[in-house]
């Protein structure tokens, strides 16, 4: 249950409200949201019904959700949340955001020229690429780390490209937010609460990969952690969940994505590069993401796939990426959007 | 591996390859298909490099399938195989035709107007509705059964569409077969292997669905039960995998689609409800699988959703699949394609 | 809902039951089980409460079952049902019964040898073994088939012990009915209703394996089938779900036994070698299920496990059995039971 | 592969081995374990054979390992390795430890009648609770963090008992390593590798619950990324895996467990609570857990459950804890163990 309180209201009004959700032993958080104040109550309590009618001089607004996940539902908000980076790149209006590029940064060399190709041939608008990795072995390569994110830096500045990047612990998540236009949190990060507190101090978009093992309730209370510290520019992703399958690396889930869409008011992209895993198959899962009128998708380019480092079967490569780019904008245009 | 057989030959020297493969314990079996005698050696058997140049006076063509299914992949089979309804309906070509209707026959009335709809305002040519409907529960109404064949072919004589409906064992296969143009095999039927080995013995188009809990390899295997008893007309079909999200029935499992479109030359079509499960999101996801460009679709639409006896949660009304209709056509043309 | 009839009732009072209750468009299922008449009625009706008070010149009994599976709870009945085989052999009461044997037959010689170990030297009372073997490839070996139930009948004569075999199909049940003493349906069958309701009129323990894929729902509705066609000798069994893992077979649902032991008064039994997957671990896993009071296990036991032919890598020695068999009795007595 | 260096060498002669692995593009990290320096390189780096046999005044021992983890496998360490509290707890020797407790603290109340109960009527000797809880919604009630934390000082001081307890995010790594005798990773946290890191440079051993949808490769390079840091003190624990019942939580993967066991020198233990979801069940799957031999179990108890705030369905009470111990303890010994 969401209260959004008055504007200007008495302090002492406000104690009573408090002291009576303390009686009712009801958990509740404070939230300043869209220059608002808000008293989100914990859905878990579900108790006796609670008389607030009285606090009217505190409670401009009762919001009552029904689910557990509550800020980034369409009961909080009803229309589509846009969340513009200025340029022409909107996130949930009828444009569908294309961002690619490598997987991680692997040289300059590389970087530069997907980049080049990327923005001067198909006319992208963000670039994607990893500085931060989350690796799954102790002994592999860490990354470019800090001087991966003056890379991505020279990239922005020599082609005009917006940047997502990752970040994968808060140990580096200030250079990460100085360097990004959008902050991507990872599949494997979807559960580090305090990292997504902390992403919701800050005032850029967060874009928040589902978890490949999170249902769809788990997925929703995550991003009400970000929201419910302050930020509501994040951008929903599904990123593929872990199925039985051993020949495909995961499995895009266009049915939980299609209901999320239901749900929640926050845009939502697809990722058709990790759920794949092939390289050879990504542009048809490109064109499925495509035909849902997403408001995104993340694809992995590489100027030589086979010189990436990381994810070098999933990554297709510049000229693929550029002869798929007008089969999507058709597919968009088909469900009335627009492929920027 | 595949041996395809001399169109005439020496039933000597016949003799003399089965007591070489006899000798070498190769599993194997016999196949009559496109009219050419093949012998396929199960994958299995990896066993010392055969000397088969010598029975080259047998032996048109050696075929080394590395897989354990073959005869359903593209080394036997390189192109797209097409298989024909007439009337200009075809799978495997750049068609995608559209399979619509009830998933249960629960009246005649309802039937006949479902249909009169789809086949008159929708232009609809392939009619899906089941007959004999496979059950969880034993106390719940079977379906009309025989009672619904007739109803079936009355759909047919007064609106000129060919009739898609379910097998669910072999006690009625051969009345299912006389009625239908197509034969669908369900989900939780996939793994009945003779039912598979009668339907390689009937000479139409067999749709063999996905097990919801089938390795892509299970599923070609199960393929190739069909087509190594000598029925070559088979459309595969992706229809949702059991997955961990309690929210969504099933999840469509976009990326092994786009992987079996690679491994075998068979049509592929994906239906959207039943992965769905709920109505409202079936049009996204629809537009989803017609973005991939398979070769069909099957979709659930009742006149009347709220009184249909199964599937009721994620079966569309007319209206909404008439809305959703040119949607999924420009998608198709997007990419190269005719919805029919 | 179940309704258990009078014992003696006037046919013109029942008409008036069924007039009554076809008028509620309940769907409901004649049954005859321990000797007496049963109505059940689908659960999936909620409906009006139905006024059967008046009917109690028919109804003996009215039992409230409130989920989807009605003859296999314990709603139903409420202690544990036994089974018995005679000679000693009970599930359901406070033993463990072990059967063993190879996965399938492949030679009457590894078959005889294999069986005399377990009967002489480690007193195994019920023998395992493969005559229909369902395979996933069309080119491998079917099995023994006839010749097989020939072969098992020999080891029941010769060594005394009771036999439990597979039925793939309805094809060849009757010959496995008549040589079987426990009737086995195997994981990829437990969906084929129509078999299931066969088997529900034999008179003979059935052993149904829960589909490696079933939710707990679908498993009892499954041994519903079963029971409501006339058999109330139904043994329970979990062999392993599929999961993510890729370095297992199979995970071994340990959880969801227990639940069902809860549910049902069926006897369970559970198989390790299946859902282990890996020789090496069968004990270790067959130790878990012995410590869980389940009423029998099912173990792949092989004379020369690297000749079977199928199911190798799965099956123990008869040397590892032997050497397993009295950790697992003195488990099965710290749960209050006897292995036998 | 790793390379275990000479306990003395001189420094130009390391310097040259480093420069010829930097040559290779060998990835490896360095490593200090057992008191001994150690290099252990990437496996994905699968490369030209390394002639290392001139580098032999500075390797004293070369180990291949296959696989991506290393440290944890039985190639580095073929014993079992043991870790011992003192006071006679050991993991990894012939004793199973119990460690039991309630989820989170709730009260100071519970808390100490609990630990009062367990230690004094039941013998346990470490004692589980949890002070920072990872909540899957921001709403909820956090836990009682640091003040929970003097609360389980409070609970050893009183009964003597060792403390487990659960580090959720590197903000209170240090307070949680100051107070816990084992660091417990819970199974969302399984992923975070910078805090995996951390806790390989503390010198107590750390609980690393698997997580609930990673593979046995992932879990075990997340072991390794504990070890890699320094800390050979790692407790492998299986808690459940996410499946697709829906009526049990999770699923405890009983069967990847036992390969664990046999590809790891470290000790494992089993959390049947978190796993089963449901109080009534917890007994029989730790009876499973106990049958498999394991070196411990974690079992949550409550004086009163029903008033635990949180995994209230799956805490047990006090009275079936006392009940289930002298059984537990008898397949302890069955299966050559102590249960303390």
């Amino acid at each position: 249950m969401i209260l959004i309180l008055q504007d200007s209201l008495e302090a002492s009004a406000l104690k009573k409200l408090r002291e009576f959700l303390g009686e009712t032993n009801a958990e509740y958080r404070d939230v300043f949201l869209h220059d608002k104040s808000h008293i989100v109550i914990s859905s878990n309590w579900c108790g006796k019904s609670l008389d607030l009618e009285r606090f009217s001089d505190v409670i401009e607004k009762i919001i009552d959700v029904k689910t557990e996940y509550q800020l980034c539902t369409r009961d909080y908000h009803k229309e589509n949340s846009v969340i513009d980076l200025g340029n022409g790149i909107e996130f949930g209006s009828h444009k569908t955001v294309v961002m690619a590029g490598p997987c991680g940064i692997d040289s300059e060399y590389h970087l530069m020229k997907t980049a080049e190709f990327l923005a001067e041939k198909c006319g992208v608008k963000v670039f994607r690429a990893g500085a931060f990795k989350p690796r799954t072995s102790p002994y592999s390569f860490p990354g470019f780390e800090y001087e991966g994110l003056k890379l991505l830096a020279k990239v922005r500045d020599t082609f005009g490209m917006k940047i997502i990047t990752e970040v994968k612990d808060d140990s580096h998540l200030d250079a990460v937010a100085e360097c990004a236009d959008i902050i991507q949190i990872g599949t494997k990060s979807m559960y580090i609460y305090n990292m997504l507190t902390k992403c919701g101090k800050i005032n850029k978009p967060i874009l928040l990969k589902r978890s490949f093992m999170a249902t769809i309730k788990e997925y929703l209370q995550a991003v009400d952690f970000i929201m419910a510290a302050g930020n509501p520019q994040v951008i929903l992703c599904e990123r593929g969940i872990r199925a039985f399958e051993p020949m495909t690396r995961f499995s895009l889930d266009v049915c939980s994505a299609a209901l999320i869409n239901e749900l929640s008011h926050l845009p939502m992209v697809l990722d058709p590069s990790h759920a794949m895993g092939r390289a050879k198959q990504v542009p048809m899962v490109a064109q499925a993401a495509a035909g849902m009128g997403v408001d995104g998708l993340l694809i992995e380019v590489h100027h030589d796939p086979s010189r990436s480092l990381t994810d070098k079967d999933q990554t297709i490569s510049c000229e693929k990426f550029h002869e798929l780019l007008p089969r999507l904008q058709t597919i968009c245009n088909a469900v009335g959007r627009t492929l920027i």
